[in-house]
Order: C-alpha cells, then structure tokens, then sequence
C-alpha cells in the first residue's frame, strides 16, 4: 500500500491558490484523499469520492471525522506496571453522509471502470469548495459529465454541502441516483494495530435511531464505551427538467434516499445535498434537534449563499494570515495549502484542539501532542490570536485530569499534562516517549507566555492561564531536587526531552530550561496577580490551596536550574549522558534504514548520540536570547551531525535556527522540505494525514526563520533575510491589537502599519517607532 | 484472595524432615496448594484435592504442568516498536490426572460442607510421598476415612501415581468413585494478565483423542499454537473385598472410569492410580507409544515398589545434598524444604531447564530466567554437578535463537541470551527490565566458569561451553565502544542491572564486571583450547568465522573496562547517573506502599536511588576477591539503605555479603527470610508458586554465607561461622570428584574426606592438605 503511493508520486500544477490533478490514478489516490480533505474545525472529511471505491483495500480509507469524538479502548501491554494508562482513545470514523452511488440504467458509475475521458479535480484556497469534474463512458458506452462540488463551511461548525450534477451526453434513459448516510464505518489503519483487541475492529458505533421523515434523513448512532451521541441528518434537492421518482428506506446502519430520474441526452441532474453533523454527551432529542435547525437554516440559505459565506470567511482570513511569496511557486502554492488546512483542521470552540493529522486521517489516532503548544498556536498567534486562545482553553479545561495524573504519578501537587490525549486522560502507551515527555508541561506555560506577550489578554490569564502555570510550575518544584553531586543545583532526573531517539534521562537541556522558564512565569505571574489583581489571586491562591513559601520556591528553584554543558566541546549536552554515548555510524548505515525507529529497537538508538528531531536546537530557537550567536552555531553544528530529522517536527526548527546564525543556504534546504512536506510526501505517510506541525512549522520558518521575527520581553524584533531565489514575501503580524505588514525583498524591509497604534520595532537591533511605514535596508 | 492468605499464616508443625498441616483451611489453601506441590522436574502437579475444590475461586487454583509444555500468544502492546518480542510463551495446565471424585450414595464428597473429623496432610522429605489422611462425616452423617498418597515418580520422568483409599465407617451402601482424566483445564492466573487477548482464555489445548481400551484411558491433546501433542494415559487397579461393577466414558474433552462399589462398613476400598504423561513435536503415535510403555511398566512394579524408589532416589540425593543444622528446628525444615522443591523442579534432560515458580504455580508463565544461573547451578553444582550441566545445555541448546535475537538487536556478531523464555527466544514484554538485561550473557558465562572449576568437565567446554563463551563475548565486544569522555575506557551503555529499579543506564558495575569476566574467561578459553585441543578449536573457529583478531581483542577490551567508582563517597556507582538521583525517601513512605513496583509509576522508581535487589553486592559476592574488606563494607553500607529487597533474590545475596564482611547478625536475618520464604510467605505470594532461585539462595546463604566457600583460581577456601541459636551445621561438598564433609560447631570446623583424592583447601587463608579428617578451630 505504501509502496503503491512511493512508486507514483503526487505531481500537481503550479498555482499560486489552487491544488489540481488532472487525471485520476489509483495509484496516487490514497495520497490525495488526503490533500483533498476539506475540513472546518469540527468536520473533516476526506477527500474519497462520493462514489467510494470499488476495491478500497489499498487504495485508500473512508475518512469523516468529528473533531472530538473518540472511542475508548483497552490499551494492552507486553508487561503491565504502576500508571501505565489503561484506555487508550481513538478519533473515530464517523458516517459517511457525502455518499451517492449513481446508476446508468443497469450500469454503476465507477471510474475505475469504462473509460475517463475527462478528469478535473481542485481545491482553490480562496474559494475553500472541492471540485470535480470529468466525463466518464461506461463500459456499455453511455457517457455523462459529473460535476462534484464539497464544502465544510466554515462559519457552520455543523455543515457540509455536496453539489452533485449529472449531465447524459449520449443517451436517454434511466439515471438513478442514491443517495446516503452510510454509518456502517471501519477503520482501516487500525488493522496491524496491536490495539485490535479494543472492539473498535467490530464498530465504535451502534445504531440508535435510523429513519426519514418530510426528506430529511436521520442517523443517530452512539459510540459503545465513550456514549457519545452522533447525529448525522440530511436533505437532498433536485432540480431536473426532466421527471423522477424518489424512494426512501432505512438501511442496516444507515438510510438511503432513491432518485430515479428519466434521463435525458443534455439534460442536467442537479443535486444538493445539505448533511450536518453533531455529537455530544447531550441527550439524543437535544443533539437531534439542534442537527435539524441547522439542517433548516442550511437549507434555507442555499447552496449559493454557502458559497459566498465561505468565500468571505477565507477572504478575511487570507487577509490576516497570507504570506506572499513571489518568484517561487511552488513554495507559493505549499505556504498556502499548508495555513488552508491549519485552518480546516483546528478546533476552534475551547472543547477540541488540533490532531497530529488533523482531520484528514486516522494516523496517530486523532491525538492531540505538544504540537498545539509548539506549532500550531504560534503559527496562528499573529494572525488570529483568538484560535490560540481557543487552543489553550481546551488545555485550562482539562487541567483537573491533569492534576489527576500527577497524583498517579505520585506528585503531591501540580498537574502533569498528558503526552498524547483527546480528553484530557493520558494515553500514550509507551512511557519512555510519552509520560516520560514532562516537557510538555512547559510548552502549555511557554504557549501562554507567547499568547501574553502579543495578545496582552489579561482576562485570559486571570481566568485561564494563571491556574495552568501555578500547576505546572508547582510539579516542577515537585520533580527535581538540589543536587550535591552537581553543585547543588536544580536538577530533573528521569525525563525524555523533544528528542524520542534518546529516552530517560536526566537534566534533559531543553527540559530544564523550559521549566526554568516555566517557574519563573509562574513567579511573576504570581507577584503581578498578587499586586493587581488581589482578588482573583487570593481566590485562586485559596481555591489550589497554594502555599506563600511555594511561590517563594519556584523563583529559587528557576535560579538554580542546573544546565548541561561541555566545558571540553563547548557545546550545551542534550542531557547528563548524551555526550558520554557513541556517535552514530552514519557513515555506513544505507539510507533505507531511516526513519530509524522502523529498524532498529530503542535500546540501539538510546545507545548512541543520534536525535530523531531538533532538542537543544530547539531550544535554541525559543531561547535564543539566552545564548550568543556562537554558541548557537557550536550546538547547531554539533547537533546537525547527529540528528536523523526521522520526526516532522525537525526540519522546520533547523531552518529557523540556521536562518538565525546566518547558514542560509542551510535554512532554505530545511524549509523547502517542510513547506511541500503533505504535498511531495516527504515523509511517505501522507495517506495517513497531514503533518499539521510540519504546517504550522512552515509558518514559523518564513517568519520566525526568514523574516527573522522574535518576542521577548515586549519587544518585537526582526532580521530579514531574502533568499537569492525569490523576488519578494510578505505577510502581515497582528501583536497587541496592531496589524503590520512586512514586504521583504533585495532593496530591503518595508514595515507598514495597517491598522492600530504605533509600535515600536527592532530591525537587526535597531529599534525604532513603526507609526504609518518605514523602509530599512 | 491475596488477603486470605494474608489473613491466615501458614503454620505447620515443626520437623526436621517433614512438612505437616493438621486442619483444612480454605484459607490457607490456596497457599498450601504451592507448598504441597510433587513434582520430578518433568511432571509438577499443585497440591490441589484429588476431588477439587467446589467454588475455586480465590481459595486455590488447579495445576498440572509439564516442564517445556507451553503455547504461544500474541504480545500486545500500547505502543509497538522494532525488535520487540512478538510471541508469548506461557506454561501451560495440562490435563488432571489425578482427578477422583467421590459419592456415598446420594452424597459427594467434599471437606467443604459436612464435618471433618480428622485432617492431617503431610510430605516426608525422605519419603518424596504427598499423603492425606481424614474423617469426614456427610451432610446426612455417613462416615468415611479417606486415605490418599501422591507421588511424581522421581525415578520415572514420565509417572505419577495417586493412592486412594476409602473405608465407610458408619454405613454400608454405595460408593462410587469417578477416577477422570479432565483435559478442560483453565489458566487462573492470567485472568487480569493483559495477556488475555492471546486466547489463551478459550482454552491453549484441542483435543485429538479420547478413548478407553482395555482398561486404560487415553486423552490426547494438541496446543493450538506451539503443536505439541501431550499424552495423559492412565490405568486404576482396585482392590476390594465388597462386590462392584465398572464403567466408562468419553466425556467433553477428557475419560471416565466409574466404580460402583456394594460398600460395606469397616471394609476399605483400595484403588490405586497409575498417571504418565508425555509431550513432545513428535508424531501421537509414538508420544502415545512411549506413554503406553511407561504405564505397562509402573503397572508391573506395583506401587509399593515404585514407592521404595522414591525413597532410594531420594536417599541418594539427601546423602549428597542435604545440609544438617543443629539446634535449629524451623530453618532445618525449611533448608530441606527448599532442596526437597529445587529437585522437583528442575529439568534434568538438557531440553528443559527450571521455572522461576518451578513446576508449583502459574507466576512468570512459567519462565526461565538469569535464576537458572545465578542461583539454582551453583546450588545443585557441589552436590550434583550432573543437573547443573544439564543446566546448561539448555543454554547451549537455545544458542541459536540467541544468535538471532542478536542480529535483531543490531549486533553484527554474538549472540544474545532471552531475559525470559521457555523455548529459547525472548518473551519479555517489557524490554527496561527484560531485554535491558544483558547481563543473562555473562551470567550464563559465569556460570559455565564456576562449572568448570568445580568438574573440570572438558568434555563440556569442548561441545557446549566454548561456543556460548565465544559468542557471548563476542556481543560484549560488539556492544561496548571506547569513550573519550571516559579516558578511553571500554564502556557499555544502555543496559539495565540486575536491579530492576533502576533502567536503561550507562556502565552498570555488575554488567561490565561480569562482561570483563566474559571477556577474559573467552579468551583463555580460546588459547587453551588453541594450544591443547587444536582439532576441536579448529572446527568450532571456522564453523562460527571466529576471527584470531576477535579474540585478541576481548582481552583488551576486558582490560580496559570501565568501572564507575566515586572517589567522594569511596564505593562504586551502580552505574554511570545511580549517585546523581535522589535517596527514595524511606523515612516517609509506608510500609505498605511497598513492593513499590505496584504503588508507583516505574518512571518514579527510576528517578530515585532505590534498588530493588542486590545489584553493586551481588558483584561484591561473585567477584569478592576483587575487592578489599573496607571496600565491601563501604558499599555494602551504602546500598544496604537503599535496597527495598522488593524481589525475592535479594535477601540471600545480602546474608552471604554481610557474613562475608562481619555482619553476622545481618547476615542470619535475611537468612531467615531467605529460608523460610515460602513455608512462611514472606512475599505474599507463594500461592503463585515457590520462589526456586531464593531456595538456591538458602543453600548459598549456608554454604557461601556461614560457611563462607568460594572457588577462585583452583581454590577451594572457607571461612565458617556459626550462629549463636545453633548447635552444630555440616554439609558436604563435591569439587573435582572428591567429596568432603563440612562440619561446624562452636569448636571448630571439621574437614573429612569421604571420597575421592586428597584436595587442597583454605581455611581463613590457611591452607592445607585435606587427606582424612583435618579439624580447624
């Protein structure tokens, strides 16, 4: 199955706005029901065909999903232990509601058979509908031209809309369209999974409630063990000139909806099909009726209104978040399609967040990681900051599970964030790069850190992030210890950093850094609550049962952070005993034993100084102010030699971090790997969803990496770097409710102030005051 | 179920040679199960009733096993990587032969309801012979005395007999006894093992045939996975004054006999059953052959007869094996308790080897693990070097499936020894404290060295030693590598010590001591066998492509080990980061938070200093003479505070270094614990089974602790001491043919020669020329 999508690799047009494939292939399709997944947050669904395929095994998996619904299952393990999660969560395909099967008097339509004589298929990312359009002649030699159109609206969390229109070319005669919601639903990559044994193999669902009523059709299904309720309902409406018949009945798991029309050479079938999806813990009757306003609403409105109100939505969000690059297309094209399907995939209502894949497929079990933290807000921060603040609402309102967990794992206080999650309960079944990941903790306080210092919502902290960052900070103070065997200092023993190909162990650079970072936020947090804000401090201070000497200690243990160093290298250590392992032999490894984790066991990669991903360079790039640009280049250097970039989460951080020591050539290489990652399938998994970090990551290396931007300490700062390869970029940076635009190119930088006040601006440590445009060279 | 057993002690009378329990406890059952276990290292069958229990849960569990008789499952894990074992073995129960039920009229017979008049149920060590002896009254008054006797035929692997007499006391009127070979047996244990999935649950056995001819019952059964045929064949002879009439059936899986006997007050019923059970790959028809054989042949001894051979086997083992101990009742029972269930576990044949739980219980899946070496060899190999060779040829047998586990842990040569495993490939599920351990190599090297010593069997080392030398040392030299930041010492990193709580570190001093021993012993082994049997070293050189260069360079690598030392605290690190965790915090943690391994998270455990066994001490034992007094006792002081002693191999191993270093006190308290673990249960856990490796323990404890024995360098040397509460302790000695009797009393030592040629010995440093009775004070 892989091997099918290596042997044929996807190859779109260059367009600035537009993904396009001009002729169908099997061989590329798994791959491409991916890029053509349309999503709004809530919905995803991927981008299968109406129609299915005949013989899917291979060629590609059903995919719609709910942002949130998950099912539980058994996590089972080799040798069990103490705190070992015991349910795993898995994101679920839910119906297929988009689902037509179209008949040509005794003939099914089916591309993989008869003749395709013409095949369009494209997203454009201004407009945010799929189309399709080709004319196919059936093996019986009846041509038609299918037009497909498919929306997830965005400015309707619940809805999306399939156009559906049939023209006969060369014949008259009986046209049959059924259409369906189709619950019976598996998932596919689950079949190797050692979590077969769950039941999920046997269904997630049962069926409540199956049947249609006034042409709406209804499916209520539950999930088995988490008993979410999901709706699916439908309506279709046909406009044809030529008659018909219609026909409803209920299926096993499912309803279906029959039109048969007396089709007529040149005479178009237009179908709209309006579905909407709801799911929650709420009854079936409240879940029910909420699915059919919507479907109401929808329906009224029309299917061309839709179009407009999603045109306008990505209108107001290309104008906040485009980059604009000229003189690369291709590049053009990939930033784009990359913020387009951040966009579709993230959750945007306080209660979900973004999956690893998204909503395009079922890699990595719709879990949510650091990703969010690291990537994904960042990447949203100065554009739309309220997505962010979304984000890491979803995290405040699982912080009782995290407090939880930290008692699990026998810390007396603070809370301990889950590694991989969908509701808030730690999952990952593989301690060593899961729990053992207490990093993440910091990430969530770095997060809200970053979203501070841009946004400056102080409501957010006081009601949200204040109580995230006293938690976090207090397990830090929990987990390490004064250490006399190293000077007395802080240190934080038995934890895995970013870097999964060296697991377990003690003061992990970036770890101890970022909690530094952490503890010292929670301090000042803490004293600036306590000065401004006295009565949700002492409400909060008495509500966690928050000890004065506690605060007192988070400054203390943040000074003497213990920090891994080689006077011998003059290199930062990624950890205690990184340094002290052997190098990898790189050299003779043949490049078909990479990614590494697929050939070798852990215990051979613990061995030896190889990373998965950027750790210390990854420090490097949110830190940097810590560090002199010569230091960053020993740890870029050192580290670069030794790392596989096996985890898509690499190569975007390395072209940070070489833009910022000034390895540009190094940068651009990175970058280009990160922003056409989904699209040229650099990491072959693609089928299994997009790499939304990667995305996000993308973002960061044009602005962040290129352009050089930085955040400390209320300063906005930039380096601007122009690649001889481009003409020009540009792209716009929301930061205390100002909007600037920055247009690089080789005469130099212009800043533009669109919109709020002045702002003051560092440009290679030049600061001055941004108040209408300022050119530097 | 546990604390049933923990609610009511095991209490048996004190004996020098027997062990009895005078009542029925359901209590107490479930653990008496374990302690009244027969076996012959081939057939072990639980101390279960012949009748069974009525409601099993939780008061015991059914066992009949059959060493190397396993099936395999399928390993899951919350998370799968590469290299990870794929397939379970698991022991199995086989089918119960000695099943005897019993109706008085309407009656059955049952010690659960009705009266038990008298109980007692005992085993005589010398006599090898399980007897039961009550009166019991039915619900509706009919008295009866039922006498029953079990043997698991030393003498004849494949045999077992039970002796089943029933005199009605108070009635006349039917009896009927139901003699059954049962094969619908179940695995209790693996109940809440996340294992269930592996269908292990429905049952690991088919049945092929069930048939009864000529008196005989056959039941032919067939694992579903692994395809070993095991054969339970069966004959009953009774013998009667009162008139009876038979009858027989195949029932579901498994035979009948009924005997319908015209009971008569007064007038025994004597019936004797003869069991044999065999299994193998072979083809049925020659398993059942060879089983038909051994029953014509156990039928035609008679039972008397084969009793007088149990008892003359055993008399042989006693007079090599036993230890006496003087003025100390409970620990004398228990020393031969310990050597009485040692013998009933362990394989004899060279195809099996011994079970962590022997052949008494389902815990550890009936596993063989570094115990085999570390433990039960050295304890069986001055009485019986012959079992201890057996020992190892098993290793020796698995060789190849060590080779390739090597290759699939990455090393280019060696080979690799299971963590866990019956069938020679590894079955840990949890590779920090399983596959980690890669100290089973020089364990097994170890051991084939202390073999050596003690026979001087080159026949051994020629066919078998040499090679697993060879290969094991060839993995060390594979996995070590030369560290600059080490002053380019030889280091191992990434392994797990014997100490469990601690995972995954650098340069374990227990590994790499042992490694170097590997090393050194592999190399003088090569050149031996180069200078004194060329043709043998030859063939072996270049059927496994052994370089000269290889050969050459375990020496150097053994000479330039690295050893963690801290110059600050003068004793050696357990490894590279051991020193730099934080003390567990023993003071403020309950009592019954311990065994910490259920109470907290193993990341917890690793992050402190905390061991879990003898890990630095067990070195200090087997490498002592590398050592001064001070340094031992610098170490010991210090991992003595940090040693929970959660694993049973703890405690003997800390007996034998406090009496090596004058802590006598503390060596005879762990010594009691050692001795007395299972008679007592001091791991809560007998139920599961004995705990074979700590009653090797018990016999180390007396002969390398009191008694101080150690073989170094072609010397045999002593240091005796013997506690105050004892009279006087001896035991004898096999070494190099020669065979001596120690005994110690508070006057002196006694050495008498009672076989064999004169031997050199050292006592305190003191040698001499033992060539009769030579006595030291």
């Amino acid at each position: 199955m892989k091997a099918r999508v290596e042997e044929s690799k996807p190859n779109y047009n260059m367009n600035e706005w537009e993904i396009t494939e001009d002729s169908f292939s099997p061989e590329r399709n798994f791959h491409n029901e991916t890029i053509f997944s349309v999503g709004n947050g809530f919905i995803g669904i991927r981008g299968t065909f109406e129609e299915g395929l005949e013989d899917e095994a291979g060629l590609g998996a059903e995919g719609t999903f709910l942002n949130g619904v998950y099912e539980e299952g058994i996590i089972r393990y080799g040798e069990i232990a103490y705190g070992f999660p015991e349910k795993n969560q898995t994101m679920i395909n839910v119906a297929n509601g988009k689902k037509i099967i179209l008949y040509l008097e005794d003939e099914i339509f089916n591309m993989q058979t008869g003749q395709l004589l013409k095949y369009k298929r494209s997203i454009n990312m201004k407009e945010g509908v799929l189309k399709r359009s080709l004319i196919w002649q059936s093996p019986k030699g009846k041509q038609i031209k299918l037009e497909t159109e498919r929306i997830a609206c965005f400015k309707r969390r619940n809805l999306a809309v399939v156009k559906y229109k049939v023209t006969p070319i060369n014949f008259d005669g009986n046209i049959k369209i059924v259409s369906e919601i189709d619950g019976n639903v598996k998932h596919s990559l689950n079949e190797k999974d050692p979590r077969i044994g769950s039941g999920l193999e046997k269904g997630a669902f049962y069926t409540v409630n199956a049947l249609i009523e006034a042409d709406t059709a209804v499916l209520l299904q539950k999930t088995k063990r988490t008993e979410i309720t999901v709706a699916c309902v439908a309506r279709g409406i046909i406009k044809t000139k030529c008659g018909y018949k219609t026909k409803d009945y209920v299926k096993e798991d499912g309803v279906a909806l029959e039109y048969h029309v007396e089709g007529q050479k040149g005479k178009a079938i237009d179908y709209i099909k309006y579905v909407v999806y709801d799911a929650s813990y709420d009854t079936q009757d409240i879940i029910l009726d909420h699915a059919l306003d919507a479907l109401k609403d929808a329906v009224g409105c029309g299917y061309n209104s839709l179009k407009e109100e999603q045109y306008d939505f990505l209108f107001d969000y290309w104008e906040k978040s485009d980059i604009e690059i000229k003189g690369d297309i291709p590049l053009q094209q990939a930033i784009r399609f990359n913020l387009f399907h951040l966009l579709q995939s993230v959750g945007r209502d306080g209660k979900t967040n973004i999956c690893a894949k998204g909503l395009t497929g079922e890699g990595y079990e719709g879990h949510y990681f650091w990703d969010t933290e690291m990537f994904v807000i960042p990447a949203f921060l100065y554009s739309n900051p309220d997505i962010s603040r979304k984000l890491l609402e979803y995290r405040y309102s699982t912080l009782d599970k995290a407090r939880a967990r930290a008692r699990e794992m026998s810390h007396k206080k603070g809370a301990l964030f889950p590694w991989r999650t969908i509701n808030g309960e730690e999952c990952s079944g593989y301690f060593p790069a899961g729990t053992a990941q207490y990093h993440i903790n910091a990430d969530i306080a770095h997060a809200i850190k970053s979203y501070m210092e841009v946004t400056q919502d102080y409501e957010f902290l006081l009601l949200y992030g204040a109580e995230i960052l006293f938690e976090t900070a207090r397990l830090w103070s929990d987990l390490g210890f004064y250490n006399s065997e190293k000077g007395g200092k802080f240190c934080i023993n038995c934890v895995t950093g970013p870097d999964e190909y060296t697991a377990i162990v003690n003061n992990n650079f970036y770890t101890n850094l970022m909690a530094k970072e952490n503890l010292e936020y929670a301090y000042n947090t803490a004293v600036w609550m306590k000065e401004n804000h006295k009565s949700y401090y002492e409400k909060l201070v008495s509500r966690i049962g928050l000890e004065l000497e506690e605060i007192a200690l988070w400054e203390i243990d943040a000074c003497n952070m213990y920090v891994p160093y080689s006077e011998k290298l003059g290199i930062h250590s990624q950890d205690d005993s990184f340094l002290d392992k052997e190098v990898w032999d790189f050299e003779n490894i043949p490049k078909e034993n990479y990614p590494l984790l697929l050939h070798y066991h852990p215990l051979v990669i613990y061995r030896h100084q190889v990373c998965k991903q950027a750790d210390v360079v990854l420090a490097l790039f949110l830190l940097g102010y810590k560090f002199s640009q010569e230091q960053k280049r020993r740890d870029y250097d050192y580290y670069e030699k030794v790392t596989t970039h096996d985890s898509s989460l690499s190569a975007c951080i390395f072209s940070i971090v070489a833009n910022d020591i000034g390895y540009h050539e190094k940068g651009y290489d990175y970058f280009i790997k990160t922003a056409r990652m989904d699209l040229d399938d650099y990491q072959g998994n693609t089928h299994h969803g997009v790499h939304t970090a990667n995305m996000a990551g993308s973002w960061m290396g044009i602005v962040n990496g290129f352009a050089g931007m930085r955040v400390y300490d209320n300063v906005l700062s930039f380096q601007p770097y122009i690649h001889p390869s481009w003409e020009e970029y540009s792209f716009k940076i929301t930061y205390r409710g100002s909007v600037i635009k920055l247009t690089i190119n080789r005469k130099g930088t212009a800043y533009q102030l669109i919109k709020g006040k002045e702002l003051k601006i560092t440009h290679f440590g030049k600061s001055f005051l941004l108040k209408d445009k300022h050119i530097m060279e």
